[in-house]
């Protein structure tokens, strides 16, 4: 299969219908960014990466993160976790908190905001130094030193901190949030600022689409069983209120970012990183969406 | 791979266990049923059949048929039958009428009772006799006179459908139905009453593990691209609000109905189905929701 | 007390300022309506009637004849009744069916469509006849024959009864409607379509302003505590979504209806009853109720 | 009229059938009072006060200071304030944040807890010391320098915050807070955990009583027209849920607190509280709401 001669013809496509939607402009670091970017990266199971456009650019990976914090713990607290945060499918904005209260404290699953916001407490209570460790982790299955805090970001996403502090005290009033909430936060914030290209990130989430094994860090980051799992909730809850779409129209585990990239995988094939700043109204990348729309039709390649 | 073993140790391993929940009984005719009834059958891309236990057994299909009210019309009306339903996982309850109320008569997707009142609306606009029009439909793609409708089930559903009536007319409220709604309830408690043996439901739902293509009717039933989208969305919605929960434990595409049976499919492996009455709290059959998990695992099949 | 200048003063000023909305256009027969017409009628604890304006022509009254229903099976059922319905306001649109689902079947109060519904259940367990009791009812206590049902709104409603007829459904379901559900949805809509001028109005409400004793029909209609308590229920729940509103401007206790009419009574001194067919987008009249907001200002009464 | 003897005559009736509830145990010093108590003060528009039981023991008003804090603002912000918080009962629980969501950061009214700290926020924006300026002006208005605030009542408060801290986080998201969320919180806690006796509490509404003018204070505390539009809020909004309910069956202005007393007025006729520390599951007391409506059934008085 030659992918890099797929995802020429998918970028030359895209950037021909060039769909357009808005950048996330809730807070003014995100706003800033130049909008006509584009850039696809994908990583074979032998760690041969395929690029096209702005596939070195480092960009914001915002929500895309909280697969990486998720495996984190998945591995750690197994079972335990699944009574703090359920594993369904939302069909709730990624921050309603009349949700949170329907349900009694239990996010519906672990990408909405108030779940990641346990998966963040869980990591604090796990480590000694969340963010830091969070870091390394990423570094470790991407097989480089790639990521960085972008702390004018951060800071931007803490001025505009209020829902999510919401959320974080709403939890702790059902009891489902340990730690101290102005900590748990930071590392929130700190893992949803970091920058890194699409080839970093593909290399970052190869581990999902090779049964749990990362070619880059050399050793099984998740057992077979949870790697199957983290895709299974990545296909039925990634994409906020529009995964149901995304299963439909692309068929591949993903998430979403609203820095406009979308990491996806095609278990026992690839893994692939897109991005492009201007979002749909449901908060995911019109390009990145487009392009692998495309890329399973080029490629007739589709879990389903 | 030997599924004939495979199917008799899952079979024994619930047995043992034996897993217990509730046969349903909103209706006196499905109460009735012999609890302890317990099969599985499975069909591989070939055709060949390997069943256990009571896979022969005529069982009420239920939910299971709206996989195959919406093949019929999702074939015909291809796109502008999802400007009236959506295809989101729904957070709710199968028969909730506050999610219909919220989304102005767009149902989430077409196997919550709102959206498959509306698959059956559009049958009806197509079909001049869609219940018998359902039965050939099946049997053609069971490769079997199988098919028939349970009259006593039927009229018991009947006489309990206060609210499916009140979901009707909450969807003609909103300009979302077409037909008399008498004569579309009678469609839609026609199929829900139909009943089939596991290995002909099986059968009829090999289409999907075979990219749209029946090896029973010798024909393409629906494009690929048609047959991988109704499996995307039987792993995002096919399981009522426990979609996440068995996408995560089972990771296939597949469909449950309250009568205890399940469908699904392992595209381009197999298709199966199991059948046991008794129910856990959100009305998918324990013990054929148990098979399935044990089925994966020792297959080490998963989409993922 | 000269009721007759202060309500020319209170329509002068009203038709100077002359604020605006729009008149109900859910059916075609209440959208013909002239939206000019405007008047007042009250009526003393004496019967003495003070009028201006379009007060002798009739107008559908629409929501307003929940009052006089709730009378008639307050007086016959007394404390069985509020089982089936509850006395708190709904905080929500009045044809909700999502709170009726939230709470399981039991309308918040008798005002909101499913709680009148569950009254004209009521009334078709008690009466033979139950529309032509109704008018029956109305006219002995306005003391004039005075009602008429409009055939042509009535048919009118009749053909948008989609959301009504989806409430009944949704309350048989619930077990909480007793009759044939075609016979009930009669009842309701002959009594929605009734026609009465602003004067008979205001005689038929006199007995709520009286401790529930009627001038005109020279008898106790209910008790002096079931005319207390129809107020209250007037005052938290009787204009829709807007009740704490007008209890906050007004502070009578009144009824209105989507035919730009409203009912009110000042208890121990008169009932009124004000029509001008332009609402405000929560469906109550603009005129009316800036018409009662002047009167209590002028006549320094309120309850409070 | 003899309210010594009609207050007696109540208090002895409501002893005799004693209904019981539970005394509130969020926190632990509400949950440690003794739960027999219970006494009534009323006091006359000539300042006259009538006392039966234990109505010279200060407790714990909680909610009810929101009347008091919702007069200081009133009077001074004037309808400015009613574009940051609305006057609709709320048909859900008093701390529900769900709602707070739907209404895109407007309370639905004063009472509820996210109202009453848009109204301690406010009161944050106009005074140099809140908490001691409640104090003094509660003082003023019951003739008496009776108000202390627990401090143990409010340090467990704060202990139990979450959800409270919650509602502010989220009403600062919608830009609905104005200060910094400590500073206002302490104020809230502060005003909550204020304890008067019942004679004392009487006192403090007699303005209400009487169209806003103070015979304790000897001034108008607010205008007559403000006066009726707090007592138009109470009755459609003062008892949480249950407001309805109350109004029905005993159709008084009042505000209940989780401390077991109630607040109510007669409009020109008289104030009174009663406190029993047992509430039933809507939060209100038991004993005070059956001795409400004794009263008002002995004393023929009503709004209505």
């Amino acid at each position: 299969m030659d992918y890099q001669k797929v995802i020429e013809e998918v970028y030359q496509e895209v950037v021909e219908e060039n769909p357009r939607g808005k950048v996330a402009n809730y807070i003014p670091e995100l706003a800033r960014v130049n909008a006509d970017q584009f850039g696809i990266a994908l990583v074979d199971l032998k760690g041969q990466v395929y690029g096209v456009g702005d596939y070195l650019t480092p960009f914001s990976i915002q929500s895309i993160s909280k697969v990486h914090t998720l495996t984190m713990v998945f591995h750690v607290f197994k079972s335990k976790l699944w009574s703090r945060v359920n594993v369904e499918p939302s069909g709730n904005p990624f921050n309603s908190i009349a949700q949170l209260e329907y349900e009694k404290g239990i996010p519906r699953n672990p990408f909405i905001n108030a779940g990641a916001l346990v998966i963040s407490d869980a990591l604090c209570g796990k480590f000694e130094s969340p963010t830091r460790q969070i870091q390394d982790f990423i570094n470790e299955i991407s097989g480089n030193t790639c990521v960085s805090v972008n702390h004018e970001v951060k800071k931007s996403e803490q001025n505009h901190a209020e829902r999510n502090t919401a959320l974080a005290y709403f939890l702790k009033a059902y009891k489902n949030f340990d730690n101290d909430i102005a900590e748990v936060l930071d590392v929130y914030f700190s893992h949803c600022a970091m920058e890194m290209s699409c080839v970093d990130l593909a290399r970052s989430f190869s581990f999902l689409a090779n049964d749990g094994y990362s070619i880059f860090a050399e050793r099984e980051i998740v057992s077979e069983s949870h790697a199957r799992r983290i895709n299974a909730l990545m296909l039925t809850c990634g994409f906020y209120d529009e995964s149901g779409e995304f299963a439909f129209r692309v068929g591949l585990p993903g998430k979403s970012g609203v820095g406009g990239g979308v990491a996806a995988v095609m278990p026992h094939k690839f893994s692939i990183a897109v991005w492009s700043p201007e979002l749909n109204e449901k908060g995911n990348s019109v390009k990145a969406v487009k392009a692998l729309e495309l890329l399973t039709d080029k490629l007739e390649f589709s879990l389903f």
